[in-house]
């Protein structure tokens, strides 16, 4: 199907995120295995129930546009689930890997900050309102992770991995 | 080798981002190939400028920290540029493949923010100084370029595309 339009672009964006979101939600529980901080276990028990969520916005999403709910394999995320599996079989101590799996998570939200930025701007120019007011929840809350991951990190892993 | 502490994870995530720059330099000449505005165009080659300035920082940073300079696949990137090839491969209006362009961009910068952000709060944990004010130069870098792509986009290819 050829891209006329940036609407198009739209919803190609959107089956991209909504691939991407699925993908998460499987790497997540991995993670929450993996790491050994009772903090960093709960944050990302937290964020699988926040993608959940994310997962139905994007479903509210598509039916305002009036498009079936679908996915297209995101290489991209596809990607950074790879790094963040072969960091999870390093050998590593125990707060060292939790400093790791930050990383990894905090490039996960980067890769939804952009695709979420862009779709975003796309909603605005083509003044779709109502699928922008349910794209922001999710950005903010994308980002909102981001910083309360970094926290995590500065406040008590990365002292302790040092 | 294990990850005894952050020492060795910065090392682990400088080989990474190393490896990420060097794709990143490979796949900007495409990009900049496929784009039609001229602003865009002159966007991907400054920056493809900056990243082998980036990438000779890098060089400081491992000489800095007594390491030979080198990187390790990092599948994300990969990842990353499959995406933007396969985008690249889409049948699109002209300004529809600009918008998209930016938005394979900015998940590239995005990455990038991550990364070298990470890598900024061990450099700062372990009181590596030296070494942080060379990665504080390339994030703010990264940041000032995403925030030119979404300038691009919403003043002018976004509306082009609608």
């Amino acid at each position: 199907m050829k891209l006329n339009n940036l609407n198009d672009l739209l919803i190609h964006e959107l089956k991209d995120i909504y691939n991407a979101e699925q993908q998460i939600t499987k790497a997540l529980p991995k993670m929450k295995e993996a790491a050994s901080s009772d903090k960093l276990k709960k944050a990302f028990q937290d964020h699988l129930e926040m993608t959940e969520k994310q997962i139905e916005r994007l479903d509210k999403v598509f039916e305002i546009i009036g498009e079936k709910s679908s996915g297209e394999k995101c290489k991209a995320m596809e990607g950074i689930i790879k790094e963040a599996d072969s960091m999870m079989s390093e050998k590593a101590d125990a707060s060292v890997m939790d400093a790791a799996l930050i990383a990894s998570a905090q490039r996960v939200e980067h890769y939804e900050i952009a695709a979420y930025g862009t779709v975003c701007t796309y909603a605005k120019q083509l003044g779709m309102d109502e699928v922008l007011d349910q794209l922001l929840i999710t950005l903010e809350e994308e980002k909102k992770t981001d910083s309360l991951l970094t926290e995590i990190a500065e406040k008590s892993i990365n002292a302790k991995a040092e």
